[in-house]
């Protein structure tokens, strides 16, 4: 990453985490350009990057300033899980959450759909059409186990933005993320074998090693750069872990991204203890700053990291594409892979190399992270507005998930079953963790555009648990 | 079944095991009416059932007649494998058969693709193509875990024709039935199992067992009547068997269709034992006769036949659509689906579900079948003209897929290798076997329509086989 984007992603970091104010004067270009040895036009490129964010605003002849903005609320706690390997619970939880069927009379906050319906994503259905229409039907075959090549061509192209440098042959094409997630734990890992992933930390991957028989160690992380290397350092030494199983960039849930330097330490510290990292990445791209921030994957250099995303979160869920890049895991990830599901369905993915090749993508993924971006800020403000005070709200820098805190022993499983006849659904806190924590959290996705029915639904789920609250002090 | 289905079963099996020679008499109407106790009418259907079937020819005044056929060749022997359980291996000859990408310039006789080229499957392609023009594009979605309503709809009622009750609820949609029997195996096993399976087997269902760590045990198996029940019940008083993974209907390598009777007698067995059954019916839909046979599940009141299935040999793979109807193991069929790929693409669920919704289902199978009948017959006449005398051939009652025999000690690794350079590709024998067995045995795909460049390759495969047969004799 360049100098300059280094700098604006730390002041941006500091702004977020309230360390400048709303309106506050933020230090001059030269003060900067000392205080990080960087030449004086690093420094106003780093600002021009935040003032087309809107983080920054110029005022002549005084410097820049943050912008005055809404009132930012408090963000989320520190998590604090056990220190110790758990068997995994909760499937019960996302079971409730995944059988569920679109409906028209509940509004899904809880499920990771993005917005599909955008423009920019035409393209990509005009492309699956015509393939049904090809008389040689490329639809209808077995395609090899690795995937098709001419979307491993354009897969190794996208992650250049990331700072990877792969080729088709270090890539497989999976079934979604989903498959690329388990066939890369079942690579790694034995039955019983203890994972350490972060916390809150996605329930999919959870669930995926309760399967297959791990136990999940959960590392304190922080809302704003992720992960407790310091945690994680005293977990590895304590304990034989065999893999770290992490969303660096654009987490789901709390949405941050990990600063490159502690992506780098994170690295090492794997290399120590030869230890291998499962990186999911399927929100990277969707990082609202661009260039997208650079994967852990991007510094491996033995191979260690297995890399999981999809175009599930940034084209849409229901073709079912995802992918991975192994590392030195790529012959027993194949194997995997074939004993999960064969080969991948072919005609998704010679429609997404078509989408991608013809130049559709950065356009459509551009216009969807700052669609995101927008929706972040009108949903976090509703949620100030609408929700019990002292309610903490995540702050993300990608994708479009927002964590909400409440009250420490508020019930979000209490809170999801009433609004449930209310026609709301969120999703629970508590799987997102391998030992039922964050009972008194919840997730809500902010993807589709905003409108007076999804405020109405913010609205509800405010209102009931200010009324859930109440009647506990009712009966306190 | 009905009276005269089982007898015409009975009859054609005899007749296939060579009891009756082509040009022989066959018994009276009135005695085969006493010896089953059944009606003359009865006796009637079934003949008139064989006689649809081109097996007997009626001469007026004198009764029925085998019909004067081809010379078929010799059965491939009763399998013998070692009788204890051992831990998989081929994956390296399943790699290489996989990873293969179609071309132009190999003739792959090796995979298990059927034909897809057959006028009857355009509404299929057409609906696929309407669901990508829809404007709420139903194909993007997430969809819930169980698989789309419609179609497990559209699957209870074909399964009717297998004596199956099902209701959708029963049903859980997979991505090809690879993920169904890899989510069976893994719901009822856990590593270090013991899993019976029939000899040869599908190398698909044995390379799941090695990656999630079970041993097989592979019971000796008749190519016309199935897996030993006599030997498999030793096993069973031998050995802790955790589950009996099988294909009794239209078998996969070797075609047969397990008689009625014999499957009855399976499931008593596993009820005696209380062993789960894997019961793999992907071809079953592709037996030569109608009905279809009926499958061990729609024998199965306690619930502990999971029967898997999918549409990759009856319409097309590579809309990798299968599923499964677990019984008892329903639950937490569900979780392994989940954990494995999430949920499956809506897309190609709503498309089948809309060709089977408009009756096309059928007369697409009726034509299949008896196109690769007619295709089974042409091949097994290729296999006896080019082959080397001596080599034994299966005689498929379903499917697409002719299992040859060659002697003992030949090596058809070397042979595959031979062929490659030739532009020739088949199925090595050992990669059906737990235990690397068969090394001596090949299998051929007929699916697709004859034509001359095919009978050239099956030459070519003779004709190499009998060069490498001479090099050994030369050398010994």
């Amino acid at each position: 990453m360049t100098l300059y984007l280094n700098l604006a992603e730390l002041l941006g970091a500091r702004i977020e985490q309230g360390l400048y104010r709303p309106g506050q004067r933020l230090p001059s270009v030269r003060a900067l350009s000392v205080e990080h040895g960087v030449s004086l036009s690093t420094v106003q490129q780093a600002y021009r990057m935040l003032e087309d964010s809107g983080m920054v605003s110029p005022r002549p002849k005084s410097g820049y300033f943050v912008s005055e903005g809404r009132h930012l609320p408090a963000l989320p706690a520190v998590s604090r899980p056990a220190q110790r390997p758990v068997d995994i619970s909760q499937w019960e939880q996302v079971l409730e959450l995944v059988r569920s069927t679109p409906r028209q009379d509940v509004m899904q906050l809880g499920r990771g759909m993005p917005d599909i319906n955008s423009p920019t994503l035409k393209p990509l259905l005009r492309s699956l059409a015509q393939l049904s229409r090809r008389q040689d039907m490329p639809g209808l075959y077995y395609d090899n186990i690795h995937g098709n090549l001419a979307l491993r061509e354009q897969i190794a192209r996208l992650t250049l933005d990331s700072g990877c440098r792969l080729s088709p042959a270090d890539l497989v094409v999976t079934t979604g993320c989903h498959e690329a997630l388990s066939c890369s734990i079942r690579a790694v890992c034995e039955p019983g074998d203890i994972v350490a992933v972060d916390s809150p930390s996605f329930h999919g991957a959870m669930q995926t090693l309760k399967g297959l028989g791990m136990k999940a160690l959960e590392i304190p992380t922080d809302p704003v750069t992720g992960i407790s290397l310091e945690a994680l350092e005293l977990a590895l030494e304590q304990w034989p872990i065999k893999l770290i199983q992490i969303t660096p960039s654009c987490n789901n849930p709390l949405g941050y991204i990990m600063p490159e330097a502690r992506k780098k330490a994170l690295l090492s510290l794997a290399q120590r203890y030869d230890v291998a990292i499962l990186e999911d990445d399927v929100y990277g791209d969707l990082a609202y700053t661009y260039p997208r921030p650079r994967t852990l994957k991007s510094f491996d250099d033995d191979g260690r990291v297995l890399l999981c995303s999809s175009f599930s979160k940034t084209l849409a869920p229901g073709l079912r594409i995802g992918w991975v890049a192994p590392g030195r895991y790529l012959e027993r990830v194949l194997h995997m892979k074939y004993i999960s599901t064969g080969s991948t369905a072919s005609q998704p993915q010679l429609a997404i190399a078509d989408f991608i090749k013809a130049g559709h993508y950065q356009p459509h993924v551009r216009r969807m992270r700052s669609q995101y971006q927008r929706s972040r800020d009108l949903m976090s403000d509703w949620v100030t507005r609408y929700f019990p005070p002292g309610t903490r709200v995540s702050r993300p820098q990608g994708g479009f998930m927002l964590w909400v805190e409440l009250p420490e022993h508020f019930d979000t499983l209490r809170l999801n079953r009433a609004l449930l006849e209310q026609g709301v659904q969120i999703a629970v806190g508590s799987i997102f963790s391998a030992s039922g924590k964050f009972r008194h959290c919840l997730r809500m996705n902010f993807a589709a555009l905003p409108t007076p029915s999804i405020e109405a639904a913010v609205r509800k789920v405010g209102e009931t648990a200010l009324r859930l609250l109440d009647q506990d002090d009712a009966c306190a």
